[in-house]
Formats: structure tokens, C-alpha cells, sequence
């Protein structure tokens, strides 16, 4: 299934003979184009307006932006600098930059970036899989796919493990406003790959619940902490408390470089606040707007935390750490 | 303030010398104009797509439907039952054109109607601002404000009366996916009154709940079954499983006329499917949209249900009844 996956969704960064091809996912589902930056000024553009994001894809945009500068010559702790700026709350971007300022050879250290984190989710996937029960509604919240990494996805990528399984009849989509990104973007690839998908407005996704028709929630997160909290899209949070109250699992799926062990708990994690004219549409004058572009879920509220170095569970403050110390 | 705040915001429906007039709210917020219903299949299609809506507005278009028929010479019957099937889940339709069905003079008995749910309002309104603390910051879903009513609101009319009582420093608004009555319809009603308001999308809620920055929540109601359970907007019952983890107070403010006795609990209430072009928007093809209009908020999540006749608290079997009995 995996080759033929691949030629229905491309790689989402790429790094092609000194320019870095991204899909613009600001045109999705519309139509399916790429977008070369040719500069660090460049991709930061399409990080900031969202041509690329997904915090694992940002990890590789971070490193092919550090490798963009080494290519042509540029200051790369300078260019390194601008490219973390432009998103606060992924950690996989500053991960990824310094992988590639800490190398000898950027470009190539860039290229690896991208081949792991592909590599990672199919991973991860067949770890989250294992989780998921027989004939699974799941449901998901903005997009955790191949288009969020390098490609197969995060929460999408334990989705198709278990649909290839037998095991996933059908996927809930929260449409997930302000951006759209459930229905753009996580609606287009599950349609691409022949996974059945319905996609509800956010605020039905307790509901659906309540009638039990869900059997566990799976997302992606932009940044655990090390204590297990988890950042990610605006929503999360809620879909977090809901799943508890009506017992549903809630799963994480995230890539190692998604953890910040140097980041405590969720209450140190810095927020992004987007542009409120994402939200603004109809609102008439005279009215403010908050426009929080992510939020905190607390451990307690998470079942399980899949990685490509395996799944944890509570206590979080020492299962993450065991990912990464390996076998004491 | 009253008199202020009508010129402020006109009556959502009139009576006037044989025909309806509506605000039209497909329009709002960028122009406030009115649409004239002169036959009742006129009145039917601005129902059904929207023109106007809210349970207690759709209790005062129930009757003058009827009231139309009448001063055009027709079946009443008929008439009622056209109107009655043109959304199922709010009670005050049925009840409406019931009223007026009963009545010797169904025109007089439509203004009655449209006058007494105005009354009703302000009424509520009193009882449901003394539940509300000093310096508030309340947060309501969809519009329960006075274009969900024929003047001054239920959840709003709290929130207007505790307003002018002095007690509330803020509302924060979910914009209410798919339709967003929130940003369209009750962040231009706050604007006008001059309320300090914020939009949210509606999946953001609970972290702002989380953060500490809401006292209270209160939304209305499309039907309340005997039991206390109540149909409201998609997302109501998110948001009180969300006040209730987070111990905030969760009010449901509505007329007696949206209470069905005959219904003896939530599960029998009809919910409403709406056509999925109001999600669609993105969505790609090959992927299916569900749009439940509504959603049931279990009697146990509420803490108070704030009528023109007072502040009932659980077991509503027996609260809500005592409510029309009178003193036993």
C-alpha cells in the first residue's frame, strides 16, 4: 500500500538542487501545486502564511532553510535566527535549524532531516496501530498528516496504519476553524487515500461522542513538554476534556523531536496568537477578537503518547525521558 | 437603558397591518433591513433558510403564520402544519401556531404572543442577572440575544440586564460554527448595546475557561424536555461538559414556552440535520459532512434554568413542573 500511498500524496518538503519545494497548502484541496523558495526570506513567507506547517514538516523546513543559507553563501546563525521566529510554538523548527547549524554539511544534514522524519511516522504509525481497536471510528482534530510532516503523517499516519490493518471504518474531522486545516487539508488526504471520512464542525465533536460513536480520538501535538502536556491546534484542549468525560482514549502521535525536555510543563510553552482576520469574517465592527492558534492539554488528560521510539503512558515526567535514554 | 437600547435594536418580528415583517438576519451584520412575509409560504421560506430563527422568534412567526392564513381566508390547519414542519427540533413553533390556532381572533392572539414573549424576556432577564457575579466575564454560544426573540433576549437579556445592573466586564463569544450566529448575529447586538465582546472560534473555548477567564456561561435553549434536558445550537453540550470540568456555572435561559412537559427527556427530542452546504465550503469531494443543528445538553450538566417565571435549580423533574402549577 505504502508506494502506491505515496504516489497519491507527494512529499510535502523537499529539497530540490538548492531550492526547497514545498506543496502550498494554502491552495488545498483546491489544487495540488508546489512552490519553490529560492531564499530564507522566501520560506519564512511560507511558513508564516502557512504554505507549509505541521510541526514535523517545520523541522524540516527549519533545516532546508539553514541549508537555503549555507547554499548561497549566507550567515547561517543570522538566517537560523529569522526562521525560528517566524512560528513560537512548534519546537520542531528550532530543532531542526540546529540540527543543521550543528553539522558539517547543512544541505546534507537538511536531506537527512526529511528522510528520518518520513521514516519516523511509518514508525510511529505501526506502534499507534496497535492501539487502535477493531472496526475504529476515530476521530482527529486539524491536520496531523503526510501534508504536517515530510510525509505519512503523525495522527493521520497511526490512522492509515490501522486502516491498511483492517482495523479503521470510518474518521471523524473536526472541521478545525479558524484556518480550516480538518477540512482542507485532513479531508483531502483521507479522500486521496480511499479512507471513508466525515467531516463535523468543532463544536459536534461532543456529540458524536456522547452517542458513542466515537472509539478514541488521535492527534498530533506542535510541542510536549516534558512533564507530557501537550501543545497543539486551538481545540485540542477541549477534545481532550470531552474524550475524558466520556471515556474515549485520547492519543498523541508525535516524532521524538516534537518533545522539549528542557520545557517543564505546558505553562512554559509560548502561544502563538494569529492574525485575528483568520476568524473575522463576520464580525462587525466595534467587536474584539482573540485568535489563540494553539493551546495546552495537560498530561492527565492524555492516554498514551506515541512515538516512533515507542508508545507511554502515565507517569510522562519518566516514560518520555525512558524514549530517549534508552534501556537503563 | 430600555428605551435606548430598543432604537438600539428593532423588534425581530412585527405584526403589521397584514403582514409579517422580520428583520432580515441573512443579512446582518453588514445591513439591517427588513423582509415583509405576506403569504405564509413567504413566511415558511424565511424560516426554513434562516431570515429569522431563535425559538422564541420562531414561537411569535408560529402564530402569525397562523394569523396570516387567517387574514388571507385559508386553512388554518394547514397552514400551522406547513409552518410547524419547517424545523423540528424548536418547540415554540408548534407552540406558537398552536396559540393562535386556539384563539377566536388568531391576529390578535400573534400580537399577543410577540407582546408577552417581549415581556417574558425582560422578565428573565431580572431573574437571571441576579445569579450572574460582579465584574463577569460571561461567555454565550450561537444567539440567544433579542433577534432570537421578538425583543431584548433570553441568554442576552441576562447578560444585558447584569449589564446594566453594573455586573458584567465582558462576553466572550463563540462565533458558532456553521452558521456563526455568534460573530454575525450576538457580536453585532453586544456592539450595538455597547457590551464590551470578544470572538472566539468555538473550539477555543475551553482553554479560555481553563485559564480562569470565565465566571459564568449562559446560552438558551430550543426545547427543554420535562427532565431539564435542554436542545440547543451544535456545541452546547460541549461547552457545559467543558463548565462543568472547570466548575464554572452552566445557565440555560429561556421562556416557558420552549419547556415541552409532553417530552419526558432529551433522547425524544428531534434533532434537526441541516443541509451540509453550510460546512462544505473546503471540504473536497469524496468525503461525506454530517450538520446536526442541534445537540442535547443532559439535565445534570445544568446548573440553573433561568425563565420569566424564576430560577429553577435541580431535580427539574419536579422544579420545572412547579413552575407553571403555581404554588402547590
Amino acid at each position: 500500500m505504502d508506494a502506491r500511498d505515496e504516489n497519491l500524496i507527494p512529499s510535502t518538503i523537499q529539497w530540490c538542487d538548492g531550492v526547497v519545494r514545498l506543496i502550498d497548502q494554502r491552495r488545498l484541496p483546491e489544487e495540488l501545486v508546489f512552490l519553490d523558495a529560492t531564499t530564507v526570506d522566501e520560506l519564512c513567507e511560507a511558513i508564516r502564511t502557512l504554505a507549509v506547517r505541521g510541526a514535523p514538516a517545520l523541522g524540516a523546513a527549519g533545516a532546508m532553510g539553514v541549508a537555503l543559507a549555507a547554499s548561497r553563501g549566507e550567515d547561517l546563525v543570522e538566517a537560523a535566527g529569522r526562521i525560528v521566529a517566524t512560528r513560537p510554538t512548534a519546537v520542531n523548527l528550532r530543532w531542526g535549524a540546529e540540527r543543521a547549524l550543528a553539522a558539517s554539511d547543512p544541505v546534507a544534514e537538511a536531506i537527512a532531516v526529511a528522510s528520518e522524519d518520513a521514516e519516523a511516522n511509518r514508525r510511529l504509525g505501526r506502534f499507534g496501530a496497535e492501539l487502535v481497536p477493531g472496526d475504529a471510528r476515530v476521530l482527529t482534530h486539524c491536520n496531523a498528516g503526510s501534508l504536517a510532516c515530510v510525509e505519512y503523517g503523525t495522527a493521520l499516519g497511526v490512522i492509515r496504519a490501522a486502516h491498511e490493518g483492517g482495523k479503521v471504518t470510518s474518521v471523524w474531522v473536526d472541521e478545525t476553524r479558524p484556518v480550516l486545516q480538518g477540512s482542507r487539508l485532513t479531508a483531502w488526504e483521507l479522500a486521496r487515500l480511499g479512507i471513508p471520512a466525515t467531516v463535523l464542525v468543532d463544536g459536534a465533536a461532543g456529540s458524536v461522542m456522547a452517542r458513542g460513536d466515537v472509539d478514541c480520538v488521535i492527534v498530533g501535538a506542535d510541542r510536549i513538554a516534558a512533564n507530557g502536556d501537550v501543545a497543539n491546534k486551538i481545540g485540542t484542549y477541549s477534545l481532550a476534556v470531552l474524550a475524558n468525560h466520556h471515556r474515549v482514549p485520547f492519543y498523541v502521535a508525535a516524532p521524538l523531536a516534537t518533545i522539549d525536555f528542557e520545557c517543564a510543563s505546558g505553562a512554559l510553552i509560548p502561544m502563538e496568537q494569529r492574525d485575528v482576520e483568520e476568524v473575522t469574517t463576520f464580525v462587525p465592527s466595534g467587536v474584539s477578537v482573540a485568535n489563540p492558534a494553539f493551546d495546552v492539554t495537560p498530561a492527565q488528560l492524555v492516554t498514551a503518547i506515541i512515538t516512533e521510539a515507542g508508545v507511554v503512558r502515565p507517569p510522562y515526567g519518566s516514560t518520555l525521558a525512558s524514549l530517549v535514554s534508552g534501556p537503563g
